[in-house]
Protein backbone atom coordinates (compact mmCIF):
# COMPACT_ATOMS: atom_id res chain seq x y z
CA UNK A 1 0.00 0.00 0.00
CA UNK A 2 1.50 3.27 -0.76
CA UNK A 3 0.70 6.86 0.17
CA UNK A 4 -1.52 9.09 -2.08
CA UNK A 5 -1.78 12.50 -1.94
CA UNK A 6 -3.56 14.09 0.61
CA UNK A 7 -5.83 16.82 -1.35
CA UNK A 8 -6.99 14.28 -3.19
CA UNK A 9 -8.71 11.75 -0.36
CA UNK A 10 -11.80 13.65 -0.81
CA UNK A 11 -12.16 11.97 -4.24
CA UNK A 12 -12.72 8.89 -2.45
CA UNK A 13 -15.66 10.17 -0.48
CA UNK A 14 -17.97 12.08 -2.48
CA UNK A 15 -19.37 10.19 -4.77
CA UNK A 16 -22.75 10.37 -3.62
CA UNK A 17 -25.41 11.58 -6.27
CA UNK A 18 -25.50 14.86 -7.70
CA UNK A 19 -28.16 16.95 -6.80
CA UNK A 20 -29.44 20.00 -7.61
CA UNK A 21 -30.69 22.47 -5.23
CA UNK A 22 -33.35 25.19 -6.11
CA UNK A 23 -33.99 28.32 -4.40
CA UNK A 24 -36.23 31.59 -4.43
CA UNK A 25 -35.48 34.75 -3.38
CA UNK A 26 -38.77 36.44 -3.52
CA UNK A 27 -38.00 37.39 -7.05
CA UNK A 28 -36.45 34.92 -8.39
CA UNK A 29 -35.58 31.22 -8.87
CA UNK A 30 -32.10 29.93 -8.94
CA UNK A 31 -30.38 26.21 -9.17
CA UNK A 32 -27.17 24.80 -7.58
CA UNK A 33 -25.26 21.66 -8.65
CA UNK A 34 -24.01 19.89 -5.25
CA UNK A 35 -22.29 16.70 -4.67
CA UNK A 36 -21.90 17.64 -0.68
CA UNK A 37 -24.59 16.33 0.57
CA UNK A 38 -25.36 13.70 3.72
CA UNK A 39 -28.94 11.89 4.93
CA UNK A 40 -29.32 12.06 8.89
CA UNK A 41 -30.04 9.04 10.17
CA UNK A 42 -33.66 7.26 8.52
CA UNK A 43 -35.42 10.54 9.00
CA UNK A 44 -36.28 12.78 5.52
CA UNK A 45 -33.17 15.27 7.23
CA UNK A 46 -30.49 16.08 5.10
CA UNK A 47 -27.34 17.97 5.47
CA UNK A 48 -25.44 19.61 2.59
CA UNK A 49 -22.32 21.85 2.44
CA UNK A 50 -22.43 25.56 0.74
CA UNK A 51 -21.62 28.84 1.43
CA UNK A 52 -21.18 32.25 0.72
CA UNK A 53 -19.28 31.67 -2.59
CA UNK A 54 -22.94 29.76 -4.18
CA UNK A 55 -24.93 32.63 -5.19
CA UNK A 56 -27.90 30.34 -3.63
CA UNK A 57 -27.00 30.91 -0.55
CA UNK A 58 -28.12 33.95 0.39
CA UNK A 59 -32.15 33.01 -0.74
CA UNK A 60 -31.23 29.86 1.36
CA UNK A 61 -30.08 31.71 4.00
CA UNK A 62 -33.47 34.31 3.87
CA UNK A 63 -36.11 32.60 3.45
CA UNK A 64 -35.17 28.76 4.21
CA UNK A 65 -36.13 27.05 2.19
CA UNK A 66 -35.27 25.15 -1.29
CA UNK A 67 -36.06 21.84 -3.17
CA UNK A 68 -33.59 18.72 -3.78
CA UNK A 69 -34.01 17.47 -7.19
CA UNK A 70 -32.67 14.60 -8.20
CA UNK A 71 -30.99 14.67 -12.04
CA UNK A 72 -30.03 11.70 -14.06
CA UNK A 73 -26.91 10.76 -16.69
CA UNK A 74 -28.96 12.07 -19.48
CA UNK A 75 -28.53 15.61 -17.72
CA UNK A 76 -25.12 15.42 -16.74
CA UNK A 77 -24.49 17.86 -19.28
CA UNK A 78 -26.50 20.83 -18.01
CA UNK A 79 -25.55 19.56 -14.01
CA UNK A 80 -22.34 20.36 -15.10
CA UNK A 81 -23.47 24.01 -16.77
CA UNK A 82 -24.99 24.76 -13.58
CA UNK A 83 -22.38 24.08 -11.59
CA UNK A 84 -20.27 26.66 -13.47
CA UNK A 85 -22.24 29.32 -13.95
CA UNK A 86 -23.71 32.01 -11.83
CA UNK A 87 -27.28 32.82 -11.11
CA UNK A 88 -26.10 36.46 -10.02
CA UNK A 89 -26.39 36.82 -13.79
CA UNK A 90 -27.81 33.76 -15.23
CA UNK A 91 -31.57 32.25 -15.42
CA UNK A 92 -30.04 28.93 -15.38
CA UNK A 93 -34.41 28.01 -15.62
CA UNK A 94 -34.15 29.55 -19.28
CA UNK A 95 -30.22 28.86 -19.88
CA UNK A 96 -30.64 25.14 -19.51
CA UNK A 97 -34.05 24.64 -20.86
CA UNK A 98 -35.36 23.28 -17.59
CA UNK A 99 -39.13 23.42 -16.38
CA UNK A 100 -39.55 25.11 -12.98
CA UNK A 101 -43.24 23.81 -11.20
CA UNK A 102 -44.88 24.95 -7.96
CA UNK A 103 -43.90 23.40 -4.82
CA UNK A 104 -46.79 22.26 -2.31
CA UNK A 105 -45.00 23.85 0.55
CA UNK A 106 -42.33 25.74 -0.83
CA UNK A 107 -41.78 28.62 -2.69
CA UNK A 108 -38.97 26.92 -4.22
CA UNK A 109 -39.62 25.01 -7.67
CA UNK A 110 -39.37 21.65 -8.53
CA UNK A 111 -37.59 20.17 -12.06
CA UNK A 112 -40.09 19.13 -13.78
CA UNK A 113 -37.26 16.82 -15.82
CA UNK A 114 -35.49 15.52 -12.52
CA UNK A 115 -36.22 11.67 -11.47
CA UNK A 116 -37.92 13.53 -8.48
CA UNK A 117 -38.22 16.35 -6.04
CA UNK A 118 -37.78 16.74 -2.28
CA UNK A 119 -39.47 20.06 -0.99
CA UNK A 120 -37.20 21.22 1.98
CA UNK A 121 -36.66 23.50 4.87
CA UNK A 122 -33.59 24.89 6.46
CA UNK A 123 -33.90 24.07 9.93
CA UNK A 124 -30.14 25.21 10.96
CA UNK A 125 -27.23 26.12 9.67
CA UNK A 126 -23.65 24.81 11.84
CA UNK A 127 -21.67 27.77 10.79
CA UNK A 128 -18.30 26.20 11.52
CA UNK A 129 -17.89 24.04 8.73
CA UNK A 130 -20.78 25.89 6.30
CA UNK A 131 -23.38 22.51 6.73
CA UNK A 132 -26.99 23.09 6.04
CA UNK A 133 -29.50 21.09 7.92
CA UNK A 134 -32.30 20.68 5.75
CA UNK A 135 -35.50 18.84 6.60
CA UNK A 136 -37.44 17.27 3.65
CA UNK A 137 -41.21 18.19 4.01
CA UNK A 138 -42.71 16.54 0.49
CA UNK A 139 -40.82 14.18 -1.78
CA UNK A 140 -41.91 13.69 -5.70
CA UNK A 141 -41.07 11.18 -8.19
CA UNK A 142 -41.28 10.96 -11.85
CA UNK A 143 -42.06 6.83 -12.24
CA UNK A 144 -42.94 7.42 -15.54
CA UNK A 145 -38.64 8.18 -16.68
CA UNK A 146 -36.98 5.60 -18.67
CA UNK A 147 -33.63 7.16 -17.30
CA UNK A 148 -33.23 6.50 -13.65
CA UNK A 149 -29.36 6.03 -13.18
CA UNK A 150 -27.95 9.15 -11.02
CA UNK A 151 -24.45 10.38 -11.50
CA UNK A 152 -22.13 10.53 -8.73
CA UNK A 153 -18.95 12.98 -8.80
CA UNK A 154 -16.00 12.27 -7.87
CA UNK A 155 -14.71 16.08 -7.24
CA UNK A 156 -12.18 16.19 -10.05
CA UNK A 157 -14.28 16.33 -13.10
CA UNK A 158 -15.13 13.09 -13.72
CA UNK A 159 -18.46 11.33 -12.66
CA UNK A 160 -19.35 7.94 -12.15
CA UNK A 161 -22.65 6.46 -13.71
CA UNK A 162 -25.05 4.18 -11.31
CA UNK A 163 -24.09 0.37 -12.66
CA UNK A 164 -25.90 -2.60 -11.47
CA UNK A 165 -28.19 -2.98 -8.36
CA UNK A 166 -27.64 -5.78 -5.64
CA UNK A 167 -29.91 -7.18 -3.36
CA UNK A 168 -29.00 -7.37 0.44
CA UNK A 169 -32.64 -6.76 1.94
CA UNK A 170 -32.70 -10.09 3.87
CA UNK A 171 -29.17 -9.65 5.27
CA UNK A 172 -30.51 -6.42 6.33
CA UNK A 173 -33.70 -6.51 7.32
CA UNK A 174 -32.52 -6.21 11.07
CA UNK A 175 -31.19 -2.99 10.43
CA UNK A 176 -33.84 -1.70 8.68
CA UNK A 177 -36.73 0.40 9.87
CA UNK A 178 -39.92 -1.66 9.20
CA UNK A 179 -42.00 -1.42 6.02
CA UNK A 180 -39.31 -0.09 4.20
CA UNK B 1 -45.18 13.54 -11.13
CA UNK B 2 -46.45 11.78 -8.04
CA UNK B 3 -46.33 12.24 -4.63
CA UNK B 4 -43.91 9.90 -3.01
CA UNK B 5 -43.38 8.31 0.84
CA UNK B 6 -41.44 10.94 2.59
CA UNK B 7 -40.14 8.07 4.86
CA UNK B 8 -38.16 6.75 1.62
CA UNK B 9 -36.46 9.88 0.43
CA UNK B 10 -33.49 9.44 2.17
CA UNK B 11 -32.74 6.69 -0.24
CA UNK B 12 -32.96 9.14 -2.93
CA UNK B 13 -30.07 10.99 -1.26
CA UNK B 14 -27.77 8.53 0.13
CA UNK B 15 -25.91 6.63 -2.83
CA UNK B 16 -22.81 7.83 -1.91
CA UNK B 17 -19.74 5.33 -1.19
CA UNK B 18 -19.99 2.73 1.90
CA UNK B 19 -16.79 3.05 3.79
CA UNK B 20 -16.07 0.69 6.37
CA UNK B 21 -14.80 2.76 9.33
CA UNK B 22 -12.49 1.86 11.92
CA UNK B 23 -11.33 2.14 15.40
CA UNK B 24 -9.35 1.46 18.60
CA UNK B 25 -10.40 1.90 21.88
CA UNK B 26 -7.10 1.40 23.55
CA UNK B 27 -7.69 -2.62 23.81
CA UNK B 28 -9.30 -3.82 21.08
CA UNK B 29 -9.68 -2.87 17.07
CA UNK B 30 -13.42 -2.27 15.58
CA UNK B 31 -14.75 -1.94 12.64
CA UNK B 32 -18.08 -0.02 11.39
CA UNK B 33 -20.07 0.23 8.21
CA UNK B 34 -21.18 3.92 7.31
CA UNK B 35 -22.91 5.08 4.48
CA UNK B 36 -23.70 8.46 5.60
CA UNK B 37 -20.69 10.39 5.14
CA UNK B 38 -20.36 14.03 3.54
CA UNK B 39 -17.53 15.93 2.29
CA UNK B 40 -16.81 19.27 3.61
CA UNK B 41 -15.38 21.58 0.78
CA UNK B 42 -12.20 20.90 -1.30
CA UNK B 43 -10.64 20.00 1.93
CA UNK B 44 -9.72 16.61 3.57
CA UNK B 45 -12.59 17.12 6.40
CA UNK B 46 -14.96 14.88 6.25
CA UNK B 47 -18.39 14.37 8.09
CA UNK B 48 -19.86 11.31 9.44
CA UNK B 49 -23.22 10.77 11.41
CA UNK B 50 -23.02 8.07 13.94
CA UNK B 51 -23.72 8.15 17.35
CA UNK B 52 -24.29 6.02 20.84
CA UNK B 53 -26.00 3.31 18.41
CA UNK B 54 -23.22 1.99 16.92
CA UNK B 55 -20.84 0.64 19.44
CA UNK B 56 -17.56 2.10 18.02
CA UNK B 57 -19.06 5.30 19.31
CA UNK B 58 -17.40 5.60 22.51
CA UNK B 59 -13.76 4.71 20.88
CA UNK B 60 -14.41 7.54 18.54
CA UNK B 61 -15.39 10.08 21.13
CA UNK B 62 -12.88 8.84 23.57
CA UNK B 63 -10.10 8.37 21.65
CA UNK B 64 -10.75 11.20 19.24
CA UNK B 65 -9.18 9.24 15.65
CA UNK B 66 -10.62 6.54 13.16
CA UNK B 67 -9.53 5.38 9.88
CA UNK B 68 -12.08 5.42 6.91
CA UNK B 69 -11.34 2.66 4.66
CA UNK B 70 -12.56 2.09 0.92
CA UNK B 71 -13.93 -1.36 0.31
CA UNK B 72 -15.03 -2.28 -3.03
CA UNK B 73 -17.58 -4.69 -4.87
CA UNK B 74 -16.12 -7.92 -4.00
CA UNK B 75 -16.22 -7.28 -0.42
CA UNK B 76 -19.55 -6.30 -0.13
CA UNK B 77 -21.15 -9.31 1.66
CA UNK B 78 -17.85 -8.46 4.46
CA UNK B 79 -19.63 -4.93 4.00
CA UNK B 80 -22.97 -5.92 5.26
CA UNK B 81 -21.84 -8.08 7.94
CA UNK B 82 -19.49 -5.89 9.67
CA UNK B 83 -22.95 -3.33 9.33
CA UNK B 84 -25.20 -5.92 11.22
CA UNK B 85 -22.99 -6.93 13.57
CA UNK B 86 -21.70 -5.66 16.89
CA UNK B 87 -18.02 -5.36 18.42
CA UNK B 88 -19.18 -5.42 21.59
CA UNK B 89 -19.47 -9.14 20.99
CA UNK B 90 -17.78 -9.75 17.99
CA UNK B 91 -14.17 -9.36 16.44
CA UNK B 92 -14.67 -8.13 13.31
CA UNK B 93 -11.32 -8.74 11.53
CA UNK B 94 -11.22 -11.93 12.90
CA UNK B 95 -15.04 -12.79 11.79
CA UNK B 96 -14.75 -10.93 8.68
CA UNK B 97 -10.99 -12.47 7.58
CA UNK B 98 -9.32 -8.83 7.03
CA UNK B 99 -6.04 -7.76 7.97
CA UNK B 100 -5.40 -5.08 10.41
CA UNK B 101 -2.52 -3.00 9.36
CA UNK B 102 -0.61 -0.14 11.62
CA UNK B 103 -1.02 3.74 10.82
CA UNK B 104 1.31 6.30 10.70
CA UNK B 105 -0.76 8.55 12.47
CA UNK B 106 -3.72 7.10 14.11
CA UNK B 107 -3.64 3.98 16.25
CA UNK B 108 -6.90 2.78 14.89
CA UNK B 109 -5.79 0.36 11.86
CA UNK B 110 -6.18 0.43 8.16
CA UNK B 111 -7.73 -2.87 6.70
CA UNK B 112 -5.14 -4.19 4.10
CA UNK B 113 -7.99 -5.39 1.96
CA UNK B 114 -9.52 -1.93 0.65
CA UNK B 115 -8.68 -0.06 -2.44
CA UNK B 116 -7.96 2.61 0.46
CA UNK B 117 -7.47 4.44 3.73
CA UNK B 118 -7.74 7.67 5.43
CA UNK B 119 -6.16 8.14 9.20
CA UNK B 120 -8.35 10.65 10.37
CA UNK B 121 -8.23 12.90 13.76
CA UNK B 122 -12.01 13.60 15.39
CA UNK B 123 -12.00 17.47 15.15
CA UNK B 124 -15.51 18.31 16.21
CA UNK B 125 -18.97 16.53 17.34
CA UNK B 126 -22.03 18.37 16.45
CA UNK B 127 -24.10 16.93 18.92
CA UNK B 128 -27.58 18.25 18.04
CA UNK B 129 -27.11 16.11 14.61
CA UNK B 130 -24.94 13.32 15.34
CA UNK B 131 -22.31 14.70 13.12
CA UNK B 132 -18.66 13.62 13.85
CA UNK B 133 -16.40 16.13 11.99
CA UNK B 134 -13.08 13.96 11.04
CA UNK B 135 -10.04 15.60 9.49
CA UNK B 136 -7.92 13.23 7.35
CA UNK B 137 -4.02 13.35 7.93
CA UNK B 138 -2.85 10.58 5.95
CA UNK B 139 -3.96 8.78 3.15
CA UNK B 140 -3.11 5.47 1.54
CA UNK B 141 -4.22 3.92 -1.68
CA UNK B 142 -3.98 0.17 -3.27
CA UNK B 143 -2.97 0.38 -7.12
CA UNK B 144 -2.38 -2.85 -7.55
CA UNK B 145 -5.48 -3.63 -6.86
CA UNK B 146 -7.93 -4.74 -9.80
CA UNK B 147 -11.37 -4.28 -8.60
CA UNK B 148 -12.07 -0.62 -8.07
CA UNK B 149 -15.60 -0.32 -8.22
CA UNK B 150 -16.93 1.17 -4.67
CA UNK B 151 -20.65 -0.05 -3.72
CA UNK B 152 -23.33 2.96 -2.94
CA UNK B 153 -25.97 1.76 -0.14
CA UNK B 154 -29.27 2.98 -1.53
CA UNK B 155 -30.60 2.74 1.88
CA UNK B 156 -33.02 -0.12 1.84
CA UNK B 157 -30.92 -2.67 1.34
CA UNK B 158 -30.10 -2.48 -1.93
CA UNK B 159 -27.02 -1.18 -3.23
CA UNK B 160 -25.55 0.14 -7.04
CA UNK B 161 -22.33 -0.43 -7.75
CA UNK B 162 -20.06 1.86 -9.87
CA UNK B 163 -20.94 1.87 -13.79
CA UNK B 164 -19.35 3.49 -16.39
CA UNK B 165 -16.95 6.69 -16.38
CA UNK B 166 -17.59 10.01 -17.48
CA UNK B 167 -15.37 12.93 -17.82
CA UNK B 168 -15.96 16.27 -18.03
CA UNK B 169 -12.89 17.35 -16.78
CA UNK B 170 -12.18 20.43 -18.95
CA UNK B 171 -16.09 21.93 -18.51
CA UNK B 172 -15.10 21.84 -14.81
CA UNK B 173 -11.93 23.11 -15.37
CA UNK B 174 -12.68 26.41 -13.86
CA UNK B 175 -14.29 25.35 -10.35
CA UNK B 176 -11.68 22.89 -9.52
CA UNK B 177 -8.40 23.22 -7.17
CA UNK B 178 -5.60 23.84 -9.47
CA UNK B 179 -3.42 20.50 -9.91
CA UNK B 180 -6.37 18.34 -8.93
Amino acid sequence: MRQMELSRAFTLMEPGPVVLVTTYDSEKNNIMTISWTMVLDFTPQFAITTGAWNYSYTALRKNRECVIAIPTVDMLDRVVGIGTCSGADTDKFAKFKLTPMPGKVVKAPLIKECLANIECKVIDIVQNYNIVVLEGVLAHANPMRKEKRTIHAVGDGTFIVDGRKLDRREMMASKLPAGL
